[in-house]
């Protein structure tokens, strides 16, 4: 029987890419998605879907109404999305939604102890990303050392890792990885404000990064834009 | 002005203690609970009533469905609460809710950034304890440093600091302490199993740890039994 991994899976690129990674390494995956208060479902039903094809053994989709606190553009609607305006500067944008990755890799570490899996798959990249501290390999690495306090399975010897196989990689080598693994990448959504159909605005950072990554890696664009 | 703090709230009796601590120490204390699916919900009802005698400057519960998980007898129906069973042992009760404390503490985090707050309060207690391994002191350090370069804030130079206060307090002296800083422990609800006025079961892990603690303490117990 193969290892059970747990898998963050937002419906984008970059963690589409790292389920077929963990599928390649042979591992039974089960997906999370989080129902956050973000702008738009389409990218909990790109997940849904990206699921699917990966060959996923399930796919949950956890309600945490993060509207509660506020404090991005993603989760309050009185703040506009900003549009490209990545600059590879210091600067930490709007769209930073207040300790996202902890809370994700805290529910995953959760469904993972109930599975008795201990290997956890988060899509976060230091290269071609958006500034965010917490997708920082620092950040993982002091993640995974919590983990192994944190759980009743960790105190009885099992060891939690918390891989983020993407996150020395350029956006266009995660492409090229994810396209020799088969990902369908029509089917995921970066755009921070897609339309009901999934399609993309072509002009905030994520679009912007994300076209960038194609046209690095020499492969074709299947985006759909609006 | 002073300081803002976010203080997790159970509606129990360590975490109401913790909150008069924090008052006493000067700060502005922005509470938090998590309706996580718990087996009642007297004890949210308890968060509101101690958050309102102790003067918080606000109290929000936050909705996430952990029985989306199960693996515990507080978040699955079919899981029976074990009487009693705590042993001193070192086995973790069933009792035990998967990473609770790592969510928990993550959440709180991410409404911290929000409100501008550096500090965090939470009631973990790693003496007079159901041998949870989330309510040690290795694991609240381990979280404090992952706390510091998970955020925002954090990157932009701002120090959080994880506060337990009770960690090295017997329940006895968490009890005499609360009594002097008038906390009403008439309004908190310790027990797994409460009915809906808040009235304990007396024969829980949870009431038996907290009936041992006023009975040493030599404070007559306040607590309301069915």
């Amino acid at each position: 029987m193969a290892n059970k991994a747990v898998i963050l899976l937002s419906g984008g690129l970059d963690s589409a890419t790292t389920l077929a990674m963990a599928r390649r390494d042979g591992y039974d995956c089960y997906c999370l998605s989080l129902d956050y208060g973000q702008r738009h479902r389409a990218e909990l039903d790109a997940a849904a879907k990206i699921a699917l094809s990966l060959g996923a053994a399930a796919h949950r989709v956890l309600q945490l109404d993060l509207t509660t606190f506020g404090g991005s553009a993603l989760t309050d609607p009185s703040l506009a999305v900003p549009m490209a305006t990545h600059s590879g500067g210091n600067d930490i944008p709007i769209t930073y939604v207040p300790a996202r990755n902890t809370i994700m890799l805290s529910l995953a570490l959760a469904w993972s102890e109930v599975l008795k899996a201990t290997d956890i798959f988060i899509g976060a990249n230091a290269v071609d990303y958006s500034g965010y501290p917490d997708c920082r390999p620092e950040f993982i690495d002091a993640f995974e050392k919590l983990a192994n306090l944190a759980t009743k399975a960790a105190v009885e010897g099992a060891h939690c890792r918390i891989h983020a196989p993407l996150i020395n990689l350029s956006k266009a080598q995660i492409i090229q990885q994810g396209q020799a693994l088969n990902v369908d990448y029509a089917l995921t959504v970066s755009c921070y404000q897609a339309d009901a159909a999934g399609r993309g605005c072509g002009q905030c950072d994520s679009c912007q990064l994300r076209q960038q990554g194609f046209s690095a890696a020499g492969i074709p664009d299947p985006t759909r834009y609006r």
